[in-house]
């Protein structure tokens, strides 16, 4: 039977269901033993593990075997601007700075500013549109709080004087044929759009070319990301380099209950800049697990799972596993109602995002220390 | 009927009819009044253009309203590094040369050090491999004598800073259907070599971006890339700028008389560094259009146009028409036999190496003074 839903990095839509990706994209599902081992050499689990927001892998044990050889890893993440970032795209960039911090690993993030342009028909995407984009992206991202020595960001147009030779090792490798089938190119996909995945497959092994010695890398992102690495892991092992390990998280649910909250869907989206008034509409007008009426909800009680509130308080606000109990259970016993339920986390988001534009403005000035140019 | 000849970028095949190439390809023969006009503003023609060598062209006629009208072009030509560089590759180089003399064109020469990388499977043609070839060509390049001021050099690899950009927006407008049907793709062809022929669009309207305004741009090239500009002028006029004028050159034979003399057929190929002793046992083998012995020689005669001897006096080495035509009047009435007329061209181009070796020592410490890097 054919799935109910599709995810690429270009579109994903329908009720994905993970545990099927698991199994169509070959990856494997973060247990408890692994859950375990990260613990001990990490001295603790970050929520988007524990919660199995993070919740498949591509050879975590052989990174961590690594690394407990003394072969420590970095970390590569990224996002293609399309629209302003969004709450949902913080998943990632969480878990790349956990990881940092705990494993102390270098961070590469690559803003692949030509890959929207590329790969969607909107006139408006310019790369001069992309280009504001990105540079909001980036402050966005170092606002979370990398370590500033040993993190670097960089945007492919300005980059790509580094980037491209090693690009056209890994395109060798990859033919029509393969990228038509993982992404779904067509005879009319313009060859820019076939090429790319080549570019993104770079930071994967770009600090074993810069040491001169292979490194293991490991790559935080949204499952829909893991089609690149699977053309490009092949790739990278015939260039003599480690295949990047991977970790795969769960798409933040939008607004209305979408698959994934989307920075090209403004209705279902929480974007970084919004205003605490349009967060406070947004809010209320999104959707929760409750029943129609106060009353019915009082009586027969409401459905965290389905509800995007505790979702957002499950993925980003709440990391103490008990009161997001708390949270769950008085949504699913009708003792909190959708009102209380939706200012609580307007008011949540709305202070997240104020002390969110504090750090931006105080990396601001600093932003260019950390950006890779040619 | 199927034509017996294939030309394209990555082969070329059978008996070039290059009637038949203007009809295939679009392209606008090279009349007795172009030459008229070229001669008018030139003060004189190359030898190239006298006689055919350069036998086609696009746009030329707006090229010149253009120049007449105070509008000066650029000119842009390449080589693309697979093996030393052969005295076949000079052909478009003199026409350049001369014509930024003429014209007082400034002139980019890119090298794209990874586009055989991309189409050829010879496992010893590495990057790094064209890099040395791609360093060979272009000091072989600016010892010919171009304007120290006007001509600037380039490898793809070392100024994909720069190009990789542009690239993408070229990308934009090439589908893989168009660079299958132009170059003979298929679905098995890496994505890399797909892309490719956006980094060879680049150059011809890299200094209207520069400039920030519309700059007439001349590519004189030997005639199996004219496809690459058929795919990129489309591109390059949705992105804005005047799509580039081209003058198509010959190929020249080899010394057995195929259709090209190719950087990678060593028996068949005068390469500028090969040494007097090889010169002299190349020409020796070399066919010619004479007659089995000396005595059917001087008695029949001898076909000057299926001699590679004589080919080289007309596309190289006797600019002098009159000259030009004793040599071929020699061969053909049967009064210069083979050994003779072969010992006087080994000299000839031992003599233009020796001279041409010399000038590349000059210029060698001065070569980093023309090439653009990112």
């Amino acid at each position: 039977m054919a799935d109910k839903f599709s995810v690429t990095p270009y579109d994903v839509t329908g009720s994905v269901d993970y545990n099927r990706l698991v199994e169509k994209f070959g990856i494997t599902p973060i247990d408890e033993a692994l859950e375990k081992r990260i613990k001990k050499i990490a001295g603790e689990v970050h929520f988007l593990i524990r919660r199995k927001i993070f919740f498949a892998h591509r050879d975590m044990n052989w990174l961590l075997d690594q690394y407990e050889k003394g072969n420590k890893f970095y970390i590569y993440t990224g996002i293609a601007p399309s629209g302003g970032m969004t709450i949902g795209h913080l998943v990632p960039f969480l878990m790349t700075q956990w990881l940092q911090e705990k494993f102390g690993a270098e961070v590469y993030i690559q803003i692949p500013d030509e890959e929207k342009f590329l790969t969607k028909k909107d006139p408006k995407l310019t790369l001069e549109k992309i280009h504001e984009l990105a540079y909001a992206d980036a402050l966005n991202i170092m606002a979370l709080g990398f370590d500033p020595k040993k993190t670097k960001i960089f945007f492919n147009t300005e980059y790509s004087g580094k980037l491209y030779k090693q690009a056209v090792r890994v395109s060798k490798h990859i033919t029509f044929s393969i990228v038509k089938d993982a992404f779904g190119f067509t005879p009319e996909t313009n060859v820019g759009a076939l090429f790319y995945t080549s570019m993104q497959a770079v930071p994967a092994f770009m600090r074993s070319v810069d040491l001169g010695k292979n490194v293991p890398c490991l790559i935080p992102l949204a499952v829909d990301q893991d089609v690149h690495f699977r053309v490009a892991r092949n790739a990278i092992e015939k260039l003599g380099y480690y295949k990047p390990a991977i970790m795969h998280a769960k798409f933040l649910p939008g607004l209305k209950g979408g698959p994934k909250m989307s920075a090209s869907d403004p209705d279902n989206t929480v974007y970084l800049d919004d205003s605490p008034e349009i967060i406070k509409k947004k809010i209320n007008k999104a959707i929760t697990g409750q029943q129609p009426t106060a009353e019915l909800q009082k009586e027969l009680g409401g459905n965290p799972e389905k509800c995007s509130v505790c979702m957002y308080y499950k993925y980003l606000f709440e990391p103490d596993d008990k009161k997001l109990a708390k949270i769950f259970d008085a949504e699913r016993d009708g003792t909190m109602l959708a009102g209380e339920h939706k200012a609580a986390l307007t008011e949540t988001i709305n202070s997240f995002l104020e002390s969110h534009r504090k750090a931006k403005e105080k990396i601001r000035p600093h932003l260019e220390d950390y950006m890779l140019r040619d």
